[in-house]
């Protein structure tokens, strides 16, 4: 088969899914998602195997030990993955929800309903559970998933799709409702990413590298986030412990993830009493701080910061810090150096929280509480298929509904355009 | 200037601009856009002059009539544009606007925040009421436009973009919430489309040959529609009246536009009582049928369809006809040769109703009503910037909702992530 033949038979068979897909009841894509959960468990011991051949292979490559360790399965693992499974199965269905409907003068009742979007590409690296849970959250959506994972977790993939599709088609589900590229030269994918007539959205899913290529090479919509400096702001009327709460929380809770806060903003009048506390217990978590010169002065302890300091995603325990004469000063900071991403403001008074909440337009804005909320489980949507800080589309981290499209519907009774 | 610092210039200013405008107060936006309206009736006269220079040149360059008259300006249609601002002024404001709010089992409360998308590229041909329309739509929801009007009608646009500059300037709005990109070439164009890190959204309004060059070139997510082939489908169970009433309706209230219907798809249990009835009544609106061979052996004086036929879209008085044994084979020819745009079922029954509404994903669906309803005003958007057929973003007749996006928003009391 050339290339061009087969980006024809992969889109082709994915579109035809599509089209079956948007049209399945409820009960029907969560038994399929159930059955496939078990399989899955089923499975165990020939997953592992496959598993171990990428292993193996990525050892004697040289591969490092924690992209070694993202890329091993292990029977908790699978047992993971087949739960995430059954945890989409248990969500609402967002496929022909109305979400609106009024009234006209002349009688026409009209509304939006939610449909799917149709066919999905998603690309991503090393973590084989993505395959199992992206393909539920566009299973359950009601759109087809193609999947291309990277070359290193080849084997573990293909089992596990072959594991699901399986599964799938026993439940009376197309099993190209999933589809593996089992090809993963980087043409294949440049040749997809043309194919804007075929498929609806692509979402990378990896490094900077991965997403910015992506988007420089895709015809189609691409779903994305380059980083996340997320920012913890500080105010003047934070109460002290909270302040020192969040602040270590949205930080060390876990800190290679791109919810995790990189930048702490401290309102001058908390210089005194609040600066030097909440920096204590962060240098007492290991956090290595890089703060501007009035910080400094208040806390010696601390390393001077650069503007590069300011726009860096440590996703280590790093932490820069500034003091800000004022919330414009905090915002005016925001706008300069983050990404969107999600920022949180520490505060007693609720016209700052509100002035907060209003004027900062990043993808997740929030009022004492931890950066880290920003997550589709945290916040909800009991799944996550990635996180948008591109401004159409969705915005923020996106689960079932991100998933889906609103068409209009219109309800007359004879009605004409006069 | 070079042309690099030009757009440096542009995208600069309307970048700055949209900063601002994301924290207008409703008041303040909505008395701008009156001010502007009264400004646009008292600069009638100038604005007729610098329409007269644009007609001159069209004449002396050989415009069509048509494209001339949707090119000129009278003191009725700068009325209207003076209207349309009053209208818009008078809708309720997405920005801020909070769409849902619910509570995590943490206490944590989340919400959703419409907030602007930022900066509006829009590319249009001749009419220039556009500038005017897509300024007060863009300003409402927060966002700053970037105009490119056609060479064609670059007097008449500077004019009325120079007004409403003013007009806002004085307002207290900042003036760059609207600028007139006054060089007109297309490499200018091209540079402006490659900049995604400064404008959030491009609509192309003209031909589909001026849509698919910026959806081929633009870097930029684009809201698009080529063609709008809209389908009447006269069900089994269509009441024969209302089947006439609407197909008539669709087809020929006015045939220029993208919801006027181009096919009719007939049930065969109509085809002794009701087809004949129906198409004597199109023709009798001097509509040209096309049909096949079964249509045609009911009503000798359709034309034969071919293939080609049914995926046109006409714009004219012609209509496609075609006989269908089931909706299954009416959904079949819709998803064949449809673009996505509108669709309409005439039935009593309502399973099939319902049938029709969720298995047709196209972006206006509707029962027992006109194709022509797809329209901003008439759905009671108020009034639309554009029809979205691309399933991303917004999908259908888009207004001022469709120029928002929506950020997460969380109230916790210090809650953070265990």
């Amino acid at each position: 088969m050339t290339q061009a033949e087969l980006v024809a038979e992969i889109v082709g068979r994915a579109r035809a899914a599509s089209e079956r897909l948007a049209e399945l009841r409820t009960d029907v894509k969560d038994a399929a998602l159930r059955q496939a959960a078990d399989a899955l468990e089923d499975a165990c011991a020939s997953l592992l195997r496959e598993n171990a051949r990428d292993l193996e292979a990525g050892r004697k490559r040289g591969l490092a030990a924690p992209l070694l360790d993202r890329l091993a399965l292990s029977p908790e693992r699978i047992s993971a993955m087949a739960a995430g499974l059954r945890e989409v199965a248990a969500l609402p269905d967002p496929v022909g929800e109305v979400t609106r409907m009024w009234n006209r003068p002349n009688g026409l009742q009209v509304g939006r309903m939610r449909i799917p979007l149709g066919v999905i590409l998603v690309i991503y690296e090393s973590r084989p559970n993505v395959t199992a849970d992206v393909a539920a959250l566009c299973l359950k959506s009601g759109n087809a998933a193609i999947l291309r994972g990277g070359s290193e977790a080849i084997h573990s993939n293909r089992a596990i799709a072959g594991v699901l599709r399986t599964a799938l088609a026993r439940a009376g589900v197309p099993e190209d409702a999933v589809s593996l590229v089992q090809e993963t030269s980087r043409e294949l994918v440049d040749a997809l990413l043309l194919r804007d007539d075929a498929i609806d959205l692509v979402i990378p899913r990896g490094g900077e590298g991965l997403i910015r290529s992506v988007a420089e090479k895709s015809r189609i919509p691409v779903i994305k986030h380059y980083k996340g400096v997320c920012h913890v702001y500080l105010d003047e009327f934070a109460e002290p412990k909270m302040a020192s709460d969040i602040a270590v929380n949205s930080k060390v809770q876990r800190v290679s993830v791109c919810n995790a806060a990189e930048t702490l903003l401290v309102h001058t009048a908390l210089a005194e009493r609040v600066l030097p506390d909440v920096l204590g217990a962060l240098a007492a978590h290991g956090v290595e701080l890089r703060a501007c010169a009035r910080t400094r002065a208040h806390f010696p302890r601390a390393l001077p910061a650069t503007d590069a300091d300011y726009a860096t995603e440590w996703l280590a325990k790093v932490m820069s810090v500034r003091m800000v004469d004022s919330m414009d000063q905090a915002i005016e900071h925001i706008r300069r150096f983050g990404s969107s991403h999600t920022e949180t403001i520490v505060t007693q008074d609720v016209q700052r929280a509100r002035e907060f909440l209003r004027r900062v337009n990043s993808s997740s804005v929030f009022v004492n509480a931890s950066t880290r909320f920003s997550d589709g489980f945290q916040l909800g949507l009991g799944a996550e298929v990635g996180v948008s800080t591109t401004k159409m589309h969705w915005y923020g981290p996106m689960g079932l509904e991100g998933l889906t499209t609103q068409k209009f519907i219109a309800f007359g009774e004879g009605t004409i355009v006069e």
